[in-house]
Protein backbone atom coordinates (compact mmCIF):
# COMPACT_ATOMS: atom_id res chain seq x y z
CA UNK A 1 0.00 0.00 0.00
CA UNK A 2 1.46 3.09 -0.62
CA UNK A 3 -0.81 5.65 0.37
CA UNK A 4 -4.41 5.95 2.57
CA UNK A 5 -6.69 8.93 3.46
CA UNK A 6 -9.50 8.59 5.46
CA UNK A 7 -12.75 9.96 3.27
CA UNK A 8 -15.46 9.33 6.10
CA UNK A 9 -15.85 8.43 9.80
CA UNK A 10 -19.36 7.59 10.77
CA UNK A 11 -21.14 6.43 13.99
CA UNK A 12 -20.93 2.51 12.11
CA UNK A 13 -18.69 2.80 9.51
CA UNK A 14 -15.37 4.42 8.32
CA UNK A 15 -14.75 4.73 4.65
CA UNK A 16 -10.88 5.27 3.40
CA UNK A 17 -9.56 5.09 0.14
CA UNK A 18 -6.17 3.41 -0.23
CA UNK A 19 -3.59 3.04 -2.92
CA UNK A 20 -1.93 0.06 -3.80
CA UNK A 21 0.19 -1.06 -6.46
CA UNK A 22 -0.67 -4.22 -8.19
CA UNK A 23 1.81 -6.68 -10.12
CA UNK A 24 3.48 -5.15 -13.34
CA UNK A 25 4.24 -1.97 -11.82
CA UNK A 26 0.85 -0.53 -12.31
CA UNK A 27 -1.04 1.71 -9.95
CA UNK A 28 -4.57 1.49 -8.55
CA UNK A 29 -6.91 3.06 -6.12
CA UNK A 30 -9.29 1.14 -3.22
CA UNK A 31 -12.52 2.06 -1.57
CA UNK A 32 -12.61 0.08 1.79
CA UNK A 33 -15.50 0.22 4.31
CA UNK A 34 -14.26 -0.55 7.69
CA UNK A 35 -16.44 -2.64 9.86
CA UNK A 36 -15.65 -3.51 13.80
CA UNK A 37 -16.94 -7.14 12.39
CA UNK A 38 -20.07 -9.07 14.11
CA UNK A 39 -21.59 -12.01 15.32
CA UNK A 40 -24.46 -14.44 13.82
CA UNK A 41 -26.48 -16.64 16.43
CA UNK A 42 -28.47 -19.98 14.71
CA UNK A 43 -31.05 -20.61 18.06
CA UNK A 44 -31.80 -24.00 17.66
CA UNK A 45 -34.35 -25.75 19.95
CA UNK A 46 -34.52 -29.05 20.69
CA UNK A 47 -37.65 -29.46 18.37
CA UNK A 48 -35.97 -28.79 15.42
CA UNK A 49 -37.33 -24.53 15.52
CA UNK A 50 -35.25 -21.58 14.70
CA UNK A 51 -35.37 -18.31 15.93
CA UNK A 52 -35.30 -15.38 13.49
CA UNK A 53 -35.80 -11.78 13.93
CA UNK A 54 -37.86 -9.65 10.96
CA UNK A 55 -36.76 -6.06 10.64
CA UNK A 56 -36.87 -2.82 8.55
CA UNK A 57 -33.45 -2.40 6.95
CA UNK A 58 -33.40 1.17 5.71
CA UNK A 59 -30.57 0.33 3.33
CA UNK A 60 -32.36 -1.77 1.64
CA UNK A 61 -35.82 -0.25 2.19
CA UNK A 62 -37.28 -3.34 2.97
CA UNK A 63 -38.29 -5.80 5.65
CA UNK A 64 -35.95 -8.65 6.32
CA UNK A 65 -35.98 -12.07 8.09
CA UNK A 66 -32.24 -12.64 9.02
CA UNK A 67 -30.45 -14.24 12.83
CA UNK A 68 -30.10 -12.43 14.97
CA UNK A 69 -26.41 -10.33 14.86
CA UNK A 70 -25.34 -7.45 15.57
CA UNK A 71 -21.63 -6.02 15.73
CA UNK A 72 -18.39 -6.29 18.10
CA UNK A 73 -18.15 -3.86 21.00
CA UNK A 74 -14.72 -2.89 20.53
CA UNK A 75 -12.08 -5.68 21.83
CA UNK A 76 -14.92 -7.83 22.54
CA UNK A 77 -14.55 -11.50 22.28
CA UNK A 78 -17.67 -12.79 19.51
CA UNK A 79 -18.58 -15.37 21.94
CA UNK A 80 -19.66 -12.84 24.07
CA UNK A 81 -20.97 -10.64 21.28
CA UNK A 82 -23.43 -14.04 20.35
CA UNK A 83 -24.42 -14.13 23.86
CA UNK A 84 -25.69 -10.46 23.90
CA UNK A 85 -27.06 -10.28 21.10
CA UNK A 86 -29.44 -13.78 21.28
CA UNK A 87 -30.48 -12.31 24.88
CA UNK A 88 -30.94 -8.34 23.48
CA UNK A 89 -32.44 -9.23 19.91
CA UNK A 90 -34.14 -12.64 20.55
CA UNK A 91 -34.82 -13.06 24.32
CA UNK A 92 -33.06 -16.36 24.61
CA UNK A 93 -29.94 -17.73 26.90
CA UNK A 94 -28.30 -20.91 25.89
CA UNK A 95 -26.52 -23.54 27.86
CA UNK A 96 -24.89 -25.15 24.84
CA UNK A 97 -22.70 -22.77 22.40
CA UNK A 98 -20.89 -24.13 19.27
CA UNK A 99 -18.68 -22.10 16.81
CA UNK A 100 -19.54 -22.67 13.24
CA UNK A 101 -16.87 -20.85 11.50
CA UNK A 102 -16.72 -17.23 9.94
CA UNK A 103 -17.07 -15.79 6.59
CA UNK A 104 -16.49 -12.28 5.02
CA UNK A 105 -19.46 -10.34 3.93
CA UNK A 106 -18.19 -8.20 1.23
CA UNK A 107 -14.86 -8.55 0.81
CA UNK A 108 -15.01 -6.82 -2.67
CA UNK A 109 -15.43 -3.48 -0.42
CA UNK A 110 -15.80 -4.10 3.18
CA UNK A 111 -13.32 -5.40 5.70
CA UNK A 112 -17.04 -6.73 8.03
CA UNK A 113 -15.92 -10.27 9.10
CA UNK A 114 -19.15 -12.46 10.83
CA UNK A 115 -18.36 -15.31 13.18
CA UNK A 116 -21.16 -17.93 13.02
CA UNK A 117 -22.64 -19.51 16.10
CA UNK A 118 -24.51 -22.60 16.84
CA UNK A 119 -26.72 -22.11 20.31
CA UNK A 120 -28.80 -25.26 22.28
CA UNK A 121 -30.47 -25.77 24.92
CA UNK A 122 -32.34 -22.86 25.02
CA UNK A 123 -34.09 -20.17 28.10
CA UNK A 124 -36.64 -17.41 27.49
CA UNK A 125 -35.57 -14.37 28.97
CA UNK A 126 -36.57 -11.12 28.54
CA UNK A 127 -35.61 -9.37 25.54
CA UNK A 128 -34.05 -6.25 25.09
CA UNK A 129 -33.25 -4.78 22.04
CA UNK A 130 -31.22 -1.48 21.03
CA UNK A 131 -33.64 1.20 21.84
CA UNK A 132 -33.63 2.20 17.22
CA UNK A 133 -34.14 -1.57 16.33
CA UNK A 134 -37.62 -2.72 15.48
CA UNK A 135 -37.32 -6.32 15.74
CA UNK A 136 -40.15 -8.88 15.38
CA UNK A 137 -38.96 -12.03 16.55
CA UNK A 138 -40.09 -15.35 14.53
CA UNK A 139 -40.24 -18.96 14.88
CA UNK A 140 -39.17 -21.50 11.69
CA UNK A 141 -38.40 -25.14 11.44
CA UNK A 142 -35.24 -25.37 10.35
CA UNK A 143 -36.20 -28.10 7.88
CA UNK A 144 -38.75 -25.40 6.43
CA UNK A 145 -35.46 -22.73 5.77
CA UNK A 146 -33.36 -25.56 3.84
CA UNK A 147 -36.14 -26.59 1.71
CA UNK A 148 -37.32 -22.76 0.95
CA UNK A 149 -34.08 -20.80 1.66
CA UNK A 150 -35.63 -17.66 -0.74
CA UNK A 151 -37.86 -16.82 2.65
CA UNK A 152 -34.09 -15.81 3.75
CA UNK A 153 -32.59 -12.70 1.46
CA UNK A 154 -29.55 -12.15 4.30
CA UNK A 155 -26.18 -13.24 2.96
CA UNK A 156 -25.14 -14.08 5.99
CA UNK A 157 -28.06 -16.10 7.70
CA UNK A 158 -27.88 -18.30 3.86
CA UNK A 159 -24.15 -18.66 4.47
CA UNK A 160 -24.77 -19.83 8.28
CA UNK A 161 -27.04 -22.24 7.70
CA UNK A 162 -24.33 -24.11 5.15
CA UNK A 163 -21.90 -23.86 7.78
CA UNK A 164 -24.68 -25.30 10.43
CA UNK A 165 -24.85 -28.33 7.72
CA UNK A 166 -21.14 -29.06 7.10
CA UNK A 167 -21.02 -29.29 11.07
CA UNK A 168 -24.45 -31.26 11.24
CA UNK A 169 -24.79 -33.11 9.11
CA UNK A 170 -28.89 -34.54 8.50
CA UNK A 171 -29.63 -31.28 10.77
CA UNK A 172 -31.17 -29.59 7.61
CA UNK A 173 -33.73 -32.56 7.54
CA UNK A 174 -34.57 -32.66 11.20
CA UNK A 175 -32.66 -36.53 11.34
CA UNK B 1 -36.56 9.98 5.28
CA UNK B 2 -36.32 13.15 6.74
CA UNK B 3 -32.95 14.19 4.81
CA UNK B 4 -30.41 12.51 3.48
CA UNK B 5 -26.59 13.47 2.41
CA UNK B 6 -23.90 12.30 0.37
CA UNK B 7 -20.53 11.92 2.51
CA UNK B 8 -18.60 10.06 -0.17
CA UNK B 9 -18.66 9.88 -3.88
CA UNK B 10 -16.03 7.00 -4.72
CA UNK B 11 -15.12 4.90 -8.28
CA UNK B 12 -17.16 1.98 -6.66
CA UNK B 13 -19.18 2.95 -3.78
CA UNK B 14 -21.19 6.26 -2.62
CA UNK B 15 -22.05 6.71 0.78
CA UNK B 16 -24.75 8.96 2.29
CA UNK B 17 -26.11 8.99 5.42
CA UNK B 18 -29.94 9.64 6.09
CA UNK B 19 -32.11 11.10 8.93
CA UNK B 20 -35.01 8.39 9.64
CA UNK B 21 -37.83 8.42 11.78
CA UNK B 22 -38.60 5.93 14.22
CA UNK B 23 -41.63 4.44 16.11
CA UNK B 24 -42.59 6.21 19.07
CA UNK B 25 -41.33 10.05 17.77
CA UNK B 26 -37.61 8.75 17.93
CA UNK B 27 -35.39 10.08 15.13
CA UNK B 28 -32.03 8.01 14.03
CA UNK B 29 -29.19 8.34 11.57
CA UNK B 30 -28.42 5.49 9.30
CA UNK B 31 -25.47 5.25 7.35
CA UNK B 32 -25.92 3.22 4.02
CA UNK B 33 -22.92 2.17 1.33
CA UNK B 34 -24.71 2.23 -2.24
CA UNK B 35 -23.05 -0.22 -4.72
CA UNK B 36 -24.80 -1.41 -7.83
CA UNK B 37 -25.40 -4.79 -7.26
CA UNK B 38 -23.86 -8.02 -8.32
CA UNK B 39 -24.10 -11.44 -9.74
CA UNK B 40 -22.42 -14.69 -8.75
CA UNK B 41 -21.98 -18.03 -11.05
CA UNK B 42 -21.74 -21.17 -10.19
CA UNK B 43 -20.44 -22.69 -13.09
CA UNK B 44 -20.91 -26.88 -12.59
CA UNK B 45 -19.03 -28.95 -14.99
CA UNK B 46 -20.60 -32.48 -16.35
CA UNK B 47 -18.18 -34.15 -13.67
CA UNK B 48 -19.64 -32.80 -11.13
CA UNK B 49 -16.85 -30.03 -10.93
CA UNK B 50 -16.84 -26.39 -9.81
CA UNK B 51 -14.95 -22.90 -11.04
CA UNK B 52 -13.87 -20.78 -8.63
CA UNK B 53 -11.36 -17.70 -8.62
CA UNK B 54 -8.99 -17.27 -5.86
CA UNK B 55 -7.57 -13.60 -5.39
CA UNK B 56 -6.33 -11.09 -3.41
CA UNK B 57 -9.03 -8.66 -1.74
CA UNK B 58 -7.48 -5.61 -0.53
CA UNK B 59 -10.35 -5.00 1.87
CA UNK B 60 -9.57 -7.72 4.19
CA UNK B 61 -5.97 -8.14 3.44
CA UNK B 62 -5.64 -11.70 2.43
CA UNK B 63 -6.50 -14.36 -0.43
CA UNK B 64 -10.14 -15.17 -0.84
CA UNK B 65 -11.74 -18.25 -3.04
CA UNK B 66 -14.62 -17.68 -4.35
CA UNK B 67 -17.58 -18.01 -6.79
CA UNK B 68 -16.60 -15.77 -10.25
CA UNK B 69 -19.11 -12.39 -9.52
CA UNK B 70 -19.00 -9.30 -10.50
CA UNK B 71 -20.78 -5.79 -10.41
CA UNK B 72 -23.39 -4.70 -12.76
CA UNK B 73 -23.21 -2.55 -15.30
CA UNK B 74 -25.52 0.59 -14.97
CA UNK B 75 -28.80 -0.53 -16.20
CA UNK B 76 -27.37 -4.00 -17.15
CA UNK B 77 -29.77 -6.96 -17.02
CA UNK B 78 -28.10 -9.84 -13.92
CA UNK B 79 -28.18 -12.57 -16.70
CA UNK B 80 -25.64 -10.24 -18.92
CA UNK B 81 -23.50 -9.65 -16.11
CA UNK B 82 -23.37 -13.35 -15.24
CA UNK B 83 -22.56 -14.51 -19.04
CA UNK B 84 -19.93 -11.60 -18.93
CA UNK B 85 -18.35 -12.03 -15.33
CA UNK B 86 -18.07 -16.25 -16.03
CA UNK B 87 -16.16 -15.72 -19.41
CA UNK B 88 -14.40 -12.72 -18.27
CA UNK B 89 -12.72 -14.30 -14.74
CA UNK B 90 -13.56 -18.08 -15.39
CA UNK B 91 -12.70 -18.02 -19.38
CA UNK B 92 -15.75 -20.37 -19.66
CA UNK B 93 -19.24 -19.67 -21.66
CA UNK B 94 -22.40 -21.81 -20.52
CA UNK B 95 -24.95 -23.42 -22.65
CA UNK B 96 -27.60 -23.48 -19.83
CA UNK B 97 -28.19 -21.27 -17.40
CA UNK B 98 -30.43 -21.19 -14.41
CA UNK B 99 -31.12 -18.04 -11.81
CA UNK B 100 -31.14 -19.56 -8.45
CA UNK B 101 -32.20 -16.73 -6.45
CA UNK B 102 -31.17 -13.50 -4.85
CA UNK B 103 -29.72 -11.73 -1.40
CA UNK B 104 -28.36 -8.83 0.23
CA UNK B 105 -24.60 -9.08 1.10
CA UNK B 106 -24.57 -6.47 4.24
CA UNK B 107 -28.08 -4.94 4.63
CA UNK B 108 -27.60 -3.64 8.09
CA UNK B 109 -24.84 -0.41 6.00
CA UNK B 110 -25.23 -1.59 2.52
CA UNK B 111 -27.76 -1.83 -0.65
CA UNK B 112 -26.11 -4.30 -2.19
CA UNK B 113 -27.77 -7.29 -3.84
CA UNK B 114 -26.88 -10.25 -5.15
CA UNK B 115 -28.47 -12.71 -7.97
CA UNK B 116 -27.09 -15.78 -8.05
CA UNK B 117 -26.80 -17.93 -10.81
CA UNK B 118 -25.91 -22.01 -11.72
CA UNK B 119 -23.99 -22.28 -15.67
CA UNK B 120 -24.00 -25.27 -16.90
CA UNK B 121 -23.24 -27.42 -20.38
CA UNK B 122 -19.91 -25.27 -20.35
CA UNK B 123 -17.55 -24.62 -23.08
CA UNK B 124 -13.52 -23.02 -22.75
CA UNK B 125 -13.21 -19.64 -23.93
CA UNK B 126 -10.36 -17.09 -23.35
CA UNK B 127 -10.37 -15.61 -20.07
CA UNK B 128 -10.53 -11.67 -19.78
CA UNK B 129 -10.12 -10.32 -16.52
CA UNK B 130 -10.35 -6.45 -15.62
CA UNK B 131 -6.72 -5.17 -15.88
CA UNK B 132 -6.14 -4.22 -12.07
CA UNK B 133 -7.52 -8.32 -10.97
CA UNK B 134 -5.03 -10.52 -10.53
CA UNK B 135 -6.79 -14.08 -10.56
CA UNK B 136 -5.84 -17.50 -10.19
CA UNK B 137 -8.46 -19.85 -11.79
CA UNK B 138 -9.55 -22.97 -9.73
CA UNK B 139 -11.41 -26.14 -9.91
CA UNK B 140 -13.27 -27.55 -6.96
CA UNK B 141 -15.32 -31.09 -6.49
CA UNK B 142 -18.47 -29.29 -5.31
CA UNK B 143 -19.04 -32.08 -2.98
CA UNK B 144 -16.02 -31.37 -1.34
CA UNK B 145 -17.31 -27.64 -0.73
CA UNK B 146 -20.50 -28.78 0.81
CA UNK B 147 -18.37 -30.94 3.08
CA UNK B 148 -15.67 -28.35 3.53
CA UNK B 149 -17.28 -25.19 3.45
CA UNK B 150 -14.56 -23.70 5.26
CA UNK B 151 -12.75 -23.59 2.04
CA UNK B 152 -14.58 -20.55 1.42
CA UNK B 153 -14.51 -17.37 3.68
CA UNK B 154 -17.22 -15.79 1.43
CA UNK B 155 -20.78 -15.06 1.98
CA UNK B 156 -21.97 -14.85 -1.47
CA UNK B 157 -20.18 -18.22 -2.20
CA UNK B 158 -21.57 -20.27 0.98
CA UNK B 159 -24.85 -18.19 0.33
CA UNK B 160 -24.77 -19.44 -3.37
CA UNK B 161 -24.09 -23.14 -2.41
CA UNK B 162 -27.33 -23.12 -0.40
CA UNK B 163 -29.36 -22.02 -2.76
CA UNK B 164 -28.02 -24.17 -5.06
CA UNK B 165 -28.84 -26.83 -3.08
CA UNK B 166 -32.32 -26.04 -2.54
CA UNK B 167 -32.82 -25.90 -6.44
CA UNK B 168 -31.17 -29.33 -6.32
CA UNK B 169 -31.68 -31.77 -3.89
CA UNK B 170 -28.52 -34.53 -4.31
CA UNK B 171 -26.45 -31.71 -6.06
CA UNK B 172 -24.06 -31.89 -3.04
CA UNK B 173 -23.48 -35.58 -2.90
CA UNK B 174 -23.12 -35.69 -6.23
CA UNK B 175 -25.97 -37.55 -7.09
Amino acid sequence: MTGSREVFAGKVINVRVDDIALSGGRTATREVVEYPGAVVVIALSGAGEVTLVRQWRHAIGQLLLEFPAGGLEPGEDPSVSAQRELREEAGLEAASWTRLGHFFSSPGFANEILHVFLAEDLTTVEADPDEDEDLQVVRYRLSDLYEHPEKLEDAKSLAALLLLRAARPGVDTGR
